[in-house]
């Protein structure tokens, strides 16, 4: 088994007659089994580790185990991978569709309406439950360690064998994180990281296979609490937004395929287009109940998903996000004893910023701006770090038993790091009154002091931010600061990509924080007048920014996530210049953190624009040609070996008008998706030819609604010799009025079509509306702008 | 002169076989003026008033004096106008654009970025400082007539004749009014009223003449000033959202055509694609400056305008948003003397909202809904009020005369009203250290006391506001309260209309902050306890954002707009709530005021999403059908004939490979704007028959942006008759790739393609890409949901 791997690319799409539609070899059946599985090396997003994820949501049903798994996986980022479906947001609207829509009454239509309100509304119920969830439990098990590693500490500190606490506090991190990384590792491995690349790759139109199953979800929320209690650099933010949207895609379907069970409501959202919205909503209630920012839950969405802006959608995503964070709110005041006190609208709250204290002048605008540039910086230099690390992972860790020994190690590593600054450290700060910290220890300080470096690090990272930005001046010593940074920097860098789940925003922020508050420190020592600089908490506000903009490189969603969690509207300006700077300046060296990931599994994202210097190109470059096209009537026998053929898996076929000639294009009349055909084949609605027409019961959308998302692979449907010579007559299933363009169509207009309009197939025509080609999510994806102008990426089945 | 409108409409499009582009009679030249004046009857939004606006603002250049003014205008609500023309969203990719493009290097393109951006910025700055100068001008007006009138009261109090005080205050208020009112109604009837429903038009492509216009900013400005000024019952808050996209449009072109003088700068924007999107960044930024509010200006603009979500452009809108605020801040903190005090964030400021005072508790809610629906049936009466009213005006006072004496009589009566109640009220309140009151009134109160009625008279309607929201307990008394609502509900719905310059949302907020305030003092009376509903200032805020709700019925962009204004993000939920009963409310007895007036203005508003219940209609049963088409390679004459068609006017004419057969329809080879065709002829782009062909200089895109946007009317080209023998070769000017759909296509998939690409013109064709038909704006706008199911509107020239 030393290096199966089969790298399958083409230079270019002229030499592949069969690179139609958006292909993923569907071998799950009896032939090329292990074949098939070498192909599916990379797993989707947890890096490194053999998947047990079939390549494709839709056409499989069984997880069976895995089986010849490779030790080292070559990787090429240069590849767009074949094996990532679409998702259709454009309706097919077929007969079968118009008819039920012309049937519906305007009542029928409010009803609908309201529905979508109610599931919106049950989505904000359920995130800002989980969040919830996490919340109490992760604050439970940090105060169950904490009492745990005091008292061992107070035993053994007078006996001097301080090396004992350390080993406990260390075995107690490691175990935690075992639980989360096997979880994560052997059961669910899309569950691991933060789930935010998942999410945009969803929301853009890229079907990850499971990411909104239930299964992932309870491994995620499980997996997130063993990470942040075993005392990792991570937060539990952002697989809050990943948590939302599975509840979305959950509650909207209205059952469960996990759990075979059908409520027979929502029937009408069984559709991608639907679905999709519904996960926007989640996503953007998840954003909302991370950070208590419900406008920025809404623009996060609007940003990673919706090309098209829909009024009425943002309204009902908005509501979504204001009932999640009301949730949390309310039953966070619950928990902790102050009922109807709605203070806690987020699982992390920046504190109050009263303007008073905090106002900023003029001149300090520049120095906001260079420390978005360091953010910027620094930010690039985390990516470059965890790029790398990520490469080495691909490459070497991509066993399970690995993976979750890596992950002990970091928590043993980050538990050492931590003690041995703590117990370097001599930053003793005064044990006040109004103590803001919960969990002070001693340590080498003198009675009634604590030691601030072990506050900071046996915090939750939520609550150091919150010190961070709000301890008077004086409570941090620059030295302990500087350390913190540096130390921190690193394990989260380290921890990122790690196979447990755990988001990233965290971490950013409190290395930000830490900075900032060190530039707010040291520079009333350089400057003159001291009094000015007095509040080093707003520059700490400003380096979490300038640090989290640096690493993930959202621009407007964060501005406003970011104002909304400090409360205060005249941060508005500054932190959007230092977002601005950070990205500008990190970009100049690196992408985004999430774009890296997304790419080293070469997702066919489609970005908002097509690259600059497109215009060059026009869809007769770009599309797919040959097309595989089906007669408006057509044998079964044909759709079956079409269908069957698994080194083209089409999933979209033009309709044409008469294919006789076979070579010469014919005139398009429709459009048809394989997983259509499937239900049609699996009903056997064929016209038969021998006897007399069937009296059949007529097939219903219902039929096709049943199916989604999962329809069978089309191994599994037997076709006998007889039936193969029926025919099939698609004129009622296939949609009769696909979107076109002309062959002398720019990309640019290709793209803004496709993009605007969330397509999966555009058919290209030539002037006699005969098809010539077929343009994929791929065939766009494939353009990009790299240093030296517009460059074009291999397409490849892994 | 008795009735000599004439109303031209058509029962449908069958029987009009001319009915295919968009038509504008382009009657400026000498033919059929007498006629064309006549058509042009009701004037845009400036009500009732015969309009010195042409018709068509692209093909007319010169404005003169005003004939022919009918007495009285036939209305019917039931009509779409055909004298409004569209935006082009759509880049027309001819082969010019495409050159140039292609010509243009990844340099240039950013170079094209940065420049954006450098617009944005400008735009921002100078809609700050637009606010910044209204604002100044107000408040030394303000300041002036309160000085005045009280010394004249303190004056003749004493010798008891205070009818003298009253007769002055009117006067002076009526002085005020009056210049405001001349200026609107004899110079730019256009600038009239709050611009918002111009706006909204114009960002979902209308074309409203002269809206864009660096007169009408001017007018707008100086319009504001004095009716504010002027004691009327307004706002300067939505007339700042017309300033900024006035600011935006002539920014961005890098000229400006009424002051003759082009810099020669930004040309790559002269086109309505880039124009529309400053435009947006404009109105965002004027939001952003009346209300402090840079993310609800985006989100405004988002609502209103920008069908199609692009992430780059909207970061620049929120830039241009964040200048614009800043701006105003800073320059209104260095006048109130407290530089570098950013707590000046908007016009209107709702002060300081302290979450603890303020908290609200999960029982109030069902009260907060209550409140919601009180505004919402507030809002309705309001709109209904306002509708008959401004019906009677488009009847009865529609000379600029008759505009005036109205909006001075209004004025009057609003002064003498004002000065009843404060003369019949005796609520006087102690005038205490930290007087919150600029301008307390003691009046018939003791020495040392206020009256507060007086005071919420006197003061800007921005500061009532804040007092209403922000006075102690036990500030007003309740029959004040009541009083002044019942007064000031009427005297805002008579304003509303008036030829002035003047918004509506201050108003609003007073008046929901009164009846707000009010039911926060009745509430503890008829509960128990007392106590919890110590502060009727939330129930001010929230009764506020009930009525602005009610009234104008935006959804997303409102709820982040009074978040903002308030700073405290606590708010969300219930004001979200407010927003939404104040809405479905509302809309169930009337629709919102702003598309009342853009119905009765019979625009083709093209909504976001098409009627639910129109799948029964396809693209065939739409589309306007023959077309005007053109050959690829056509006469002169026959161009210039069909172009000055003054019953057809078609703005788009599909362009075809070979039209010989006369009547049979022809396959679709491009699609050419009529703006086109008039530089074309200009210019003399003509293939000469008899002669060799010319070595004539090539026409360059900077012809057609030099034309840009008030092109030439057909009338002013003259072509002789030896030039209309000659052929014009349209090939490279046409767009060769218009977007096209089948007969069979549903009108929501059309809706949907139309709206989310910003389209003008799309062509409908057979199986065989032959033009069958055209769909334009005025065909998807004719279909509206009514009592009775799907209605359709009448078009007319009116």
């Amino acid at each position: 088994m030393a290096n199966i791997t089969k790298k399958v690319s083409w230079s270019s799409r002229a030499d592949d007659s069969n690179a139609t539609g958006e292909g993923t070899p569907l071998i799950n059946g009896s032939e090329p089994l292990g074949y098939s599985r070498q192909l599916s090396g990379g797993s989707i997003f947890q890096i490194g580790r053999v998947s047990t994820v079939d390549m494709d949501e839709e056409m499989t049903s069984d997880e069976d185990s895995l089986r010849g798994r490779p030790k080292e996986i070559t990787h090429n980022e240069k590849l767009l991978s074949l094996k990532y479906e679409s998702l259709d947001y454009d309706n097919s609207e077929n007969q079968l569709f118009l008819e039920e829509e012309r049937r519906m009454s305007y009542i029928g239509f409010r009803c609908l309406e309201i529905s979508r309100w109610v599931v919106c509304g049950l989505i904000g119920l359920l995130t800002g439950l989980i969040a919830c969830f996490i919340d109490i439990l992760v604050d439970q098990l940090a105060g169950l360690k904490y009492r745990v590693v005091k008292e061992n500490i107070e035993k053994f500190t007078t006996v001097g064998g301080l090396s004992i606490s350390l080993i406990l506090w260390a075995v107690l991190n490691s175990a935690f994180v075992m639980v989360g990384a096997i979880i994560v590792a052997f059961f669910e491995p899309i569950a691991g990281g933060s789930g935010i690349p998942q999410i945009k790759c969803y929301l853009n139109g890229v079907k990850i296979p499971r990411v909104v199953r239930l299964k992932t979800l309870l491994v995620k929320v499980a997996g997130v609490i063993c990470s942040v209690a075993g005392g990792l650099a991570v937060g539990k933010e952002g697989p809050m937004i990943h948590s939302g949207a599975v509840v979305a895609a959950g509650i909207s379907q209205g059952r469960s395929t996990s759990l075979k069970r059908d409520f027979k409501i929502f029937e009408y959202f069984r559709r991608d287009t639907e679905k999709r919205d519904f996960v926007s909503a989640g996503a953007a209630a998840g954003v909302s109940a991370a950070f208590g920012a419900p406008v920025g839950g809404v623009l996060f969405s609007l940003e990673e998903a919706a090309s098209y802006w829909n009024q009425m959608l943002t309204w009902r995503i908005f509501f979504a996000s204001m009932i999640s964070t009301f949730t949390l709110n309310v039953f966070l005041s619950v928990y902790s004893k102050k009922p109807g006190e709605l203070s806690n609208p987020g699982l992390i709250n920046f504190g109050r910023f009263e303007s008073n204290s905090l106002e900023y002048n003029l001149y300090e605008i520049p120095i906001f701006i260079g420390m978005g540039a360091i953010g910027g910086l620094l930010g690039a230099l985390f990516n470059v770090l965890n790029y790398w690390l990520t490469i080495f992972r691909i490459r070497y860790i991509h066993r399970p038993c690995l993976q979750v020994m890596e992950a002990m190690l970091v928590a043993a590593v980050t538990a050492t790091v931590s003690f041995t600054m703590i117990y370097f450290s001599n930053d003793c700060q005064p044990l006040g009154p109004d103590q803001a910290e919960e969990y002070p220890l001693q340590l080498f300080c003198a009675d009634g002091e604590y030691n601030s470096m072990a506050t900071t690090f046996f915090n939750t990272p939520e609550r150091s931010v919150r010190s961070l930005f709000h301890n008077p001046p004086g409570s941090y010593n620059p030295l302990t600061l500087g350390m913190f940074t540096l130390t921190y920097f690193f394990l989260a860098c380290w921890t990122y990509g790690l196979a447990v789940s755990a988001g990233v925003f965290i971490p950013s922020l409190l290395i930000g924080a830490a900075w900032g508050r060190l530039i707010g420190i040291l520079l009333p020592s350089i400057s003159s007048s001291s009094s000015t600089w007095a509040d080093p908490g707003k520059y700490a506000l400003i380096g979490a920014a300038a640090q989290l903009g640096g690493i993930v490189r959202m621009t407007l969603s964060l501005t406003v996530i970011m104002i909304e969690a400090t409360g205060n509207v005249t941060y508005g300006l500054p932190i959007m210049l230092v977002l601005m700077t950070a990205k500008i300046v990190g970009d100049y060296f690196e992408e985004g953190l999430y774009d890296i990931h997304i790419k080293l599994q070469s997702v066919p994202f489609v970005h908002s624009e097509p690259p600059a210097t497109s215009h060059w190109l026009t869809a007769r470059e770009v599309m797919s040609s040959p097309v595989t096209c089906f007669n408006r009537i057509e044998r079964v026998g044909t759709i079956v070996d079409l269908l069957s053929n698994t080194s083209t898996n089409h999933n979209g076929f033009p309709v044409v008008m008469n294919n006789a000639a076979g070579d010469e294009p014919a005139k398009l009349c429709g459009l048809i998706l394989r997983s259509q055909l499937i239900v049609l084949l699996k009903h056997k609605v064929f016209v038969e030819l021998a006897r007399s027409k069937l009296t059949r019961r007529k097939l219903q959308l219902k039929d096709f609604r049943d199916a989604y998302p999962r329809f069978p692979p089309i191994q599994s449907i037997h076709v006998s010799q007889d039936e193969r010579e029926c025919m099939m007559d698609l004129t009622e299933f296939m949609n009769p009025t696909p979107y076109t363009v002309p062959q002398e169509t720019s990309l640019p207009r290709v793209y803004k079509l496709f993009r605007a309009l969330g397509l999966r197939h555009l058919v290209v025509v030539d002037d006699s509306n005969r098809v010539v080609g077929l343009v994929t999510r791929k065939d766009l994806a494939r353009y990009h702008l790299g240093k030296h102008g517009l460059e074009e990426l291999q397409l490849a089945q892994t």
